[in-house]
């Protein structure tokens, strides 16, 4: 087992805030294996790196040999919408559930270690709690504490409803350390009181409170904001080798510092050296192909990152196909046809919007050789298409 | 059975609010026996006149042929206080529900019809209840609409903390009208937040709303304060035969056409026969006796009624105790004597501490037939005791 002062090192690498600090340092010195919380969604997951800074965190505690809860928040999932005005949210079931812990499953075991892990259902505990335990539990916090909470905050301000059954949610989520007996809840930074109402809760039912570990939010691929699906500047973790290693190398140089900390499990010892060869002149985009190659082959195995490491990069002769040219589905999503902009930013063969137009203002963007412009659409099909000189990838587009 | 117009006259007399009226026509032309719910305190309930008020009503509706549902709100009582701050509220027990319930049942059979009343226990429902079909009846309501509640408000306004279970509470009420699928709720105007938190959730259950029928707070017998028993201006309803006739014959003139109209069951044509003898000259004083043996009569007999009558108002000689002298029985709470001011307060001789000093001052007051003054204290024993020309009692002191 590693030192206190290593696993410190190890814990605080890339954490926004540690609350309480010297608390983590005692649970440490005890010497038992600490019991890791993180809460997740129990909506179908598709995961981008965003969402795996903090798996990436849980994955370095199993490392230093504590134990990962992984909890699924069903509870309030199954209960669906109370108020009953959002139509669009019909409650899950027990299958919907199950089948999204498997999908959860099959993602994060790329990055955690299985044999120390254990998934966990809040609907355990909380489908067996009464409604008097209920009021018991919302009597442990005041109204004016909760509406400190900065989105309710600003409803409440602006006069927007808040359902008083939304008071009730952070209230199941701090419960949920109590019964986890956890020692280290993880989350983002957004969660910072919702990852308190925990600590409150085990002092009052008699816990030591938990730790809490905040990590910060992913940058997208633009380098400003946070990565996210509808901004289009994420890295999707089942996106095809080819698509993930495109992206990747395409980032901004300053940006992949960042993502070696909070992505990259190679020591920070090794990461600035990378940075110190940089400041001597070395090409930063081999540093990136580096980055690239570790995360390609996390979710897809070394093969696949070597074969997208060689298709990517080469300039491209008129006529030949080069090889590793990667393989992207995408999806009509409902559509007739989809504009060819969205296909080749979605296919990772430009980085954003503004990219894509002006490639196709200047006749850079090719389907099957040919140069087409921005009204061009494409219908289900298989096409081959190039943006620039190295950009390449086959894209079947299905309904 | 009455016509609705009869109905509606009944009804409304001395009521402070109906919500809605037009509703309540409905309901009453269906022609079918309506529910009527009222709840009460699971705590040990020690009535006074200002509580009988509403439990009239509840008679009034049965005598016109419907069903009253008596809850008794012991859910939240077993609960006590979750918050852990107030000690001195231990949570009741299963057993003191129901040693409880048979006391309210001894005192409200006085004036319900037993076989027209059906007495409910909200834990029947409340306790099956899960937590989530608690957080659905709390997306019931919005926060911002319960802090409107008069109370709520203040506290929020000047920072006192609110526990959010304080929220579920009204709810709660409100959902006993759910289950219990009343047709008109009754309550005290300062209970109306409450009440219409009922006709919402029956709305939200697919439910008819019920009626809301409030009745105003009755005046103590001094005329100005509401009825309470730490202002010393109530009549008990376990108070003996001749301290609740002196009590009531003591009260102020005015006062007796209100006591008249919320407490006594004689028809409005009658006290307005009564209302106008005293404009043509007849004392008053003959008209509050008639109003002071009906409610003597209601909870002790006809002839408890009489002897009270008969005892009280003569001028008593030295030494000869009149026929039918009360007799009162009061106990000293822990205290080793009592000042005499409280004593003849408390079997009704006086009607309040101004007149009771002034006795005493006076010499007015006598013990076994000595004056005594102000300092004077009683420990344990049976005592005659004296205040004034006109007043006089038997009084056993306890411990």
């Amino acid at each position: 087992m590693p030192s206190v002062e290593e696993s410190l090192a190890l814990i605080k690498r890339g954490a926004a805030e540690i609350l309480v600090e010297e608390e983590l340092v005692a649970k440490l010195k005890s010497g038992r294996p600490l019991r890791i919380k993180a809460g997740f969604d129990p909506t179908a997951p598709d995961l981008h790196l965003g969402h795996t800074v903090l798996i990436n965190k849980l994955r370095q505690f199993q490392d230093l040999g504590h134990e990962v809860l992984f909890l699924i928040g069903d509870f309030t999932g199954m209960i669906g919408d109370p108020t009953g005005k959002n139509a669009t949210r019909p409650p899950l079931t027990r299958e919907d559930v199950l089948h999204n812990a498997e999908t959860y499953k099959e993602q994060v075991f790329k990055i955690l270690d299985r044999d120390k892990t254990t998934v966990m259902f809040n609907s355990d505990w909380m489908n067996r709690m009464s409604s008097a335990d209920m009021i018991e539990l919302a009597a442990q916090h005041s109204v004016a504490r909760m509406l400190e909470r900065d989105d309710f905050n600003k409803r409440f301000r602006s006069e927007q409803p808040i359902a008083i059954h939304e008071f009730l949610y952070p209230l199941v989520q701090g419960y949920d350390s109590v019964a986890m007996k956890a020692d280290v809840e993880l989350g983002g930074t957004d969660q910072k009181f919702n990852l308190l109402v925990g600590r409150d809760l085990q002092r009052h039912w008699g816990q030591e409170p938990q730790v809490v570990l905040m990590m910060p939010l992913l940058e997208g691929l633009d380098g400003v904001n946070k990565m996210s699906k509808s901004l289009g500047n994420y890295v999707g973790i089942t996106e095809s080798p080819g698509v993930m290693f495109n992206k990747l190398v395409s980032m901004p140089d300053d940006l992949m510092w960042r993502y070696f900390e909070l992505l990259s499990l190679r020591p920070m010892a090794e990461v600035g050296q990378f940075r110190a060869d940089v400041q001597q002149g070395a090409n930063p985009r081999d540093i990136k192909i580096v980055l690239a190659r570790e995360l390609v082959a996390r979710f897809h195995g070394e093969e696949a990152a070597e074969n997208a490491h060689k298709g990517a990069g080469n300039i491209i002769s008129e006529g030949e196909v080069p090889e590793g040219t990667p393989e992207v589905a995408l999806e009509l999503e409902g559509q007739e046809a989809v504009p060819i902009a969205a296909v080749i930013n979605r296919a990772g063969l430009t980085t954003n919007a503004a990219q894509a137009r002006d490639m196709l203002k200047n006749g850079r963007v090719k389907v099957d050789w040919e140069p087409v412009e921005a009204q061009h659409k494409l219908a289900a099909g298989r096409y081959l298409i190039q943006a620039g000189k190295k950009k390449i990838a086959w894209v079947t587009l299905t309904t």
